[in-house]
């Protein structure tokens, strides 16, 4: 299963209106955006775009859940390639910072999850814990292999949560680093630190 | 200076105003809190709340400014140490995460900015700005001194103020790690990563 499946299972059309909404959501908050705002800037009409999406929640529900799913697909890929733990973490920090930039444009997974009905929030908690214990599997499975000095895996993942999800408070489209200089730079990051190995 | 006098020019009744401020905006958001709610909380009428802050918004600019006016001692503490960068990075980033959970219990820095008026914004944003500019003054340091890899600071202050900022969304009160063991483990992780060093 790539990437294609769940761009896939999301019309062009929702899609266009998610992309919209994060847009929305971003610049004036959650409850700040209004959903005539979203459709104005896709030259829709309210109703028009109430055809794909009932109600405002249910844009940012599906933007969560469409977020988390491109993420769980790059954890199986890294998952199943057998890879060597570094190898492993190194990929999916990359991917986890370019998604977050190139796709997410910063917003959808640090958004309002307060606005979301407790069953929704339920399922995306859920998605979300699934995406943190399979980074955390990986930098267990990195000590356990003694490639990674001994810790505790649970504060490097949150560590590296952080720094990812931090991008969008301070990523600046116009900016010099792109987002490949910015995943390869938070993976060596991650894998090294910033001082300097002994060769 | 120390820390002392940071925490001196602030009462104590203001301090225990804004902790209970700090408290409410971070369960109900800074627009969903109240003053009123705030002030019952110490048992105060909102009347008496009134004399130590003018309105709502004061609050809001006192708890950034005075987080910052915190950091910004830590800052230059450990600019004048003299240490090596590698020791003044270790420094500045375990008391960074210490203060963030022990003292303003994670919500004072990535609060709410946009509720502040242009003014105030403006001077939070330019001590924000100061202690960036601190941290990536050392990491340059080291790079310069050739105890850091090469690489870009900027990108490299991100991820660590992002690791560090994201604490609150995670951290628990009840749970095995505390601050002093946070602030060691991102210290380390920020220094020499998750892989082994060979010896």
């Amino acid at each position: 299963m790539g990437r294609a499946v769940a761009a896939r299972a999301l019309s062009a059309r929702r899609l266009e209106i998610l992309k919209s909404a994060a847009a929305a959501f971003r610049r004036r908050g959650y409850h700040g955006a209004s959903v005539g705002e979203i459709a104005r800037a896709l030259h829709m009409t309210k109703g028009s775009l109430y055809y794909y999406f009932r109600e405002k929640e249910e844009i940012l529900y599906v933007l969560h859940d469409w977020s988390l799913d491109l993420l769980l697909e790059r954890l199986r890929e890294v998952e199943q390639s057998g890879a060597p733990p570094a190898e492993k973490l190194r990929r999916l920090v990359r991917s986890f910072a370019q998604m977050i930039i190139d796709e997410l444009h910063g917003t959808a997974l640090t958004m309002d999850l307060q606005a979301l009905s407790p069953r929704r929030l339920r399922k995306v908690i859920a998605k979300r814990d699934r995406f943190d214990r399979g980074l955390r599997a990986i930098v267990r499975e990195g000590m356990d292999a003694r490639a990674f000095a001994a810790g505790d895996p649970k504060l490097a993942v949150f560590a590296i949560l952080g720094a990812v999800n931090w991008i969008p408070r301070w990523y600046d489209p116009r900016g010099p680093a792109g987002s490949a200089q910015i995943g390869d730079a938070f993976a060596a990051l991650v894998l090294d630190g910033l001082r300097k190995r002994r060769r």
